[in-house]
Formats: C-alpha cells, sequence, structure tokens
C-alpha cells in the first residue's frame, strides 16, 4: 500500500462542529478554543461562519470571535461565508481564507440554500471574485458527494459539475463531503477515480462525517488515491440534522491516531489536541463522541487524583 | 480494489461481548439473544465459555444457556474452552465446535492463561485431541497480534510460530485478534503479508476491537488481502478490560452495512440483527456503542410512538 508521507490536517470543529451543537458555548469560551487549536500544531482552522445568524444562531458572534482570537501567522484562519454580504464581514473580521458551500445534490442544495444548483453558481462566483480582489484564497465545500438524504445515491458525474464549475471560477481547494456519513470505500474509490481523471488530487480535500463509523476506512482509501488533506472536528463534534445525536465529523484525535500509528507525518500533538477537547467537552457538558476521548475519560476514571 | 463477493461474519457478542459486561444478564435473556441471532442469517455464533465460573462469573451458566438455546441446523454453535475440564461440560452441552485461545504475547499470555506460551501449548493440544475424538472442529484465538498492553509492538513472527503451532495441532481455523484495539492497516497489512507467505487466507478469520476506531479501516485492508471471514458482537459489547467503557468488539451491524454497501454478501439481515441489538441494549440498560443503534435510538427519540 502507497500511502503519503506527509497530510494536512484542517481543523473544521470551531465551524462545522459547533453550528450543529444545541449547547450555547460563549464567545469567550470560543475565543479560547481556538487559541487552544492555536498551539496544537495545525496550520487551518476553520473558526466561524458568516451565515445570517437567523439561519446559525450559534455562530452570531463570528466577527468578535475572529477579532479577538490570537493570530499565528502560519496558521490559515478561515470561515464559511454563504453571499456578498458575508464576505464584507468576514473581511472586516479580517479572516484570512474564504469558504463556500453548496451542495452536488440538488434536493439537498434547494433545502440548504433555498436555490436551485445553477442559481447557486452566480452568488458564488461574486463572493469569489470579491474575495481574490482582497487576495484571500477561497475554499469550496461540496456536500452530498456520496449520498444525499433526499435522493440517496450521487452520481461522480453531479460531483464532476460541480467541481469543474468551482475551480473554473477561481476556488483553490474543493471539499469533498460525505454531509451524511453514508459513504464506504469502494463508492469514496470510484468517485475519486472520476475526479482524478480530469483534476488533480491536490485540488481536493476529503470531509468525512462518521455517522455510520466507516470515516477511517474512508480516509484510508481516500490516501491510497493519492489525497493528503482531510477535514475533522476535535471531538468528533457536530452532529447531524439528519440523524440527531448521531456522531458528526471525524474526531480529530482519532484521525491523528490513525496517521501518527502509520507512520505519516502531520505537525500536529496529539496530546494538545486532546487538551483542547477535554476544554470544549467540559464546555459543552457531555462526552464527545471521540474514541481517544473515551480512553481519556475511562483512564482518569480507572484513577482519579 | 479487489474485494471478495462474499464473506463469513462469526458472531461473538453472546461470549466476548457478555463476558466483558457488568450488568447481570440472566439465563433466559442470553438463552432468547442467541434465539434472536439464530434468525438473521449468521450460520456462526460464539454462545457462551467454559472458562471456570472463578474467573468468568458472568457465563457460568455456560451449560443451561447451550442446552436450552433453540438450534437451527445450518448453524454452528460454538463455545471457549480452555481446558479438558471446559472440554468435558462443553461437549455434555453438546458444543458444535470449540474454540481454544492463547496470545501471542509473552506477557499477555501469562497475565491471562497464568502459564508461558510454551506451557500453554501442550494443555491447547490435549483440548484438540480431545475434541477431534468427538468429531469437532476446533477454532485458535491468538490474542493482542497487533499490539499488547504490556509489552507494546508485537512482531509477526511471534503470531506466525503461534499459527504454526495451532495449525500442527489440528485446529482448522485461526482468529486473529487486536485484542486492545490499537492495531492501523499498515499493520494488519504486514502481518498478514507474513503470514499469507506461509499460510492459505483461508485459514485466517479477523478479530478487531474498535478501541480506537479504527476497526472498519483494518477489515477493509484484511478483505483485500484476501482474508473472507470476521468476527464481530452485536450491539459492539465487550469493553476492553483494558480500557473500561471503551469500545469493544466491532458492532456486527456496522460491519454489515459496510458489507451490505459495498455489496458484498454476507446472508445476513441488517433489520434483525438490530432487532437482537435492540434486545440485548434494554436488557444491559444502557446504549450500546454501535453506530447503527445510534441512528436508531436517534430516529425513535424523533419519531417517538
Amino acid at each position: 500500500m502507497q500511502l503519503p508521507k506527509h497530510v494536512v490536517m484542517k481543523e473544521v470543529g470551531p465551524r462545522d462542529g459547533l453550528q450543529n451543537e444545541k449547547t450555547h458555548i460563549t464567545t469567550a469560551d470560543k475565543i479560547q478554543l481556538v487559541n487552544l487549536l492555536s498551539q496544537t500544531g495545525l496550520n487551518y482552522i476553520e473558526v466561524t461562519s458568516f451565515v445570517h445568524p437567523k439561519w446559525i444562531p450559534q455562530l452570531a458572534d463570528a466577527v468578535e470571535v475572529l477579532q479577538a482570537i490570537k493570530r499565528n501567522k502560519d496558521i490559515t484562519y478561515a470561515a464559511l461565508v454563504p453571499n456578498m454580504r458575508g464576505l464584507e464581514r468576514a473581511l472586516q473580521a479580517e479572516v484570512d481564507e474564504v469558504s463556500i458551500f453548496m451542495s452536488a445534490s440538488e434536493s439537498h442544495n434547494q433545502s440548504n440554500i433555498n436555490k436551485t444548483i445553477d442559481e447557486t453558481f452566480p452568488i458564488l462566483e461574486e463572493v469569489v471574485l470579491g474575495a481574490k480582489a482582497s487576495k484571500k484564497k477561497v475554499r469550496g465545500y461540496i456536500s452530498t458527494v456520496l449520498g444525499c438524504p433526499y435522493e440517496g445515491y450521487i452520481h461522480p458525474d453531479k460531483v464532476l459539475r460541480v467541481t469543474d464549475k468551482l475551480l473554473l471560477m477561481g476556488v483553490t481547494e474543493i471539499s469533498l463531503g460525505d454531509t451524511i456519513g453514508v459513504g464506504v470505500p469502494t463508492q469514496v474509490e470510484h468517485l475519486l477515480e472520476e475526479l482524478l481523471k480530469r483534476f488533480s488530487a491536490n485540488n481536493f480535500a476529503m470531509h468525512f462525517h462518521d455517522t455510520r463509523g466507516t470515516a477511517l476506512a474512508n480516509i484510508m482509501k481516500s490516501l491510497e488515491m493519492g489525497v493528503t488533506k482531510f477535514d475533522s472536528a476535535l471531538g468528533g463534534l457536530g452532529g447531524c440534522p439528519y440523524a440527531k445525536g448521531a456522531s458528526g465529523n471525524v474526531a480529530t484525535e482519532d484521525l491523528l491516531y490513525l496517521f501518527d500509528e502509520m507512520g505519516i507525518q502531520t505537525g500536529v500533538d496529539r496530546q494538545k489536541i486532546l487538551e483542547a477537547a477535554l476544554f470544549i467537552e467540559q464546555k459543552l457538558g457531555k462526552a464527545v463522541a471521540s474514541k481517544q476521548m473515551a480512553i481519556v475519560r475511562n483512564e482518569r476514571s480507572a484513577n482519579p487524583l
């Protein structure tokens, strides 16, 4: 098995994690969380979202958080931006990189963005042009690439079409999302085979939710296909709006265990990630979903201070 | 990726699962659990253990359970047997197949069996000869093949040596156990590469614990290496004595999802497995660790009757 020697871990917990948590996390705690993550060796943190607070009240303090975090110049602090109004706020808060998003599934795109896929492109293009005018890179999320809660199976051609459009607009990296965590390695292989006929592996990051426990298996297959960038969320935060309470993003600490044990370099310190996970677990007031944190809890209960 | 078209799922929940659960399960409930499992399409169920009740009080009713279950002639009902006294009781209860066990790690073997590896062989050989004299097949578990709680890394040569001895005794199948759930796919590949130089893939089943979330990724790699037999436990039962409360065996229903979605035939009905998992979850009085059962619970809480 041929595996890359180095990979990049992109932390999405403060955004894709916290936007789906019901417990209120204070602005000060979000800032502290990002500051803790900045000390772990990660070089990419998606800090927040500029989607209108009407839709995501959990992240209504996006400007305050981005402005107050202690920046490390080696780290890219990114935020999700849905439109020009969001971009203005993100630029005002001095975001380093902008993330835009849409779905490979027509029905999921309509449900999530309230527009057809074709209606979405010009809105995102405006954001990409605006971001580039301010010298910001743009990342593009494509949701439901391995399955949709409404349509089921999504043909790779649909992912290919959206990828093509986003790259043509000037997006520099596509994050391929298994939003509802239904994918299996044979699907990952099939999708990437199709995409890599036209595009370089370097154009892609993989974004797996672990709803059915297949995330690490899917990541193994992605690694074997040459992908080297992976999204994850501290503590497996996130849940999934279509399977309430089920686990969300693949947990950063579980993914890091896999990489560490296989000798794949990440630059990330597992102990410091666990400290950040413990911090947010205490703030959420519930056990987070990661396997590594379950081990930490068990060791603590077996050896109390 | 080349994958087998058919695999065999070997259910170890009633034994390897329940022996590690603290909650008392009545004999009647164990019998009902096995009877429910007999209706799922599984053709191998490890029902109980004849290890002395002093060590495993949870399964002190081994004879009663084996004698009372409703047998399906297409299913092999197996039990764990440590020595001749255990074999006598197992044969008295009309077990179909006998499982013996030892460790690839000297220190784990001493801790678990209270004997050195070399002292263990003659005891197991006596059991194998006795079982074969009664026309029973014998399965051999080798523990800690990817790591030991005392010694850490276990060299494949140690696994190879024990495999060789057990097959020479007349054991028909070796179950390779990642007992503490530390393994990653590169290790699985390395171990199987070494073993398959000498032995056929058909000699082996893989037995993964999911303590660190790597079980499905390890199973994918095993499939790609040609292994077609996999142990799992309903509900991910089992825990691990070295990481209390951490998840145990890979969950039958999560593994079945993976196989089903990849078009690999198992003959097992997922809905019926979930019904059996729900039964034991209610009897244990706690949420079991599988992802599929988390989805079931979430759907029920979202759509109460």
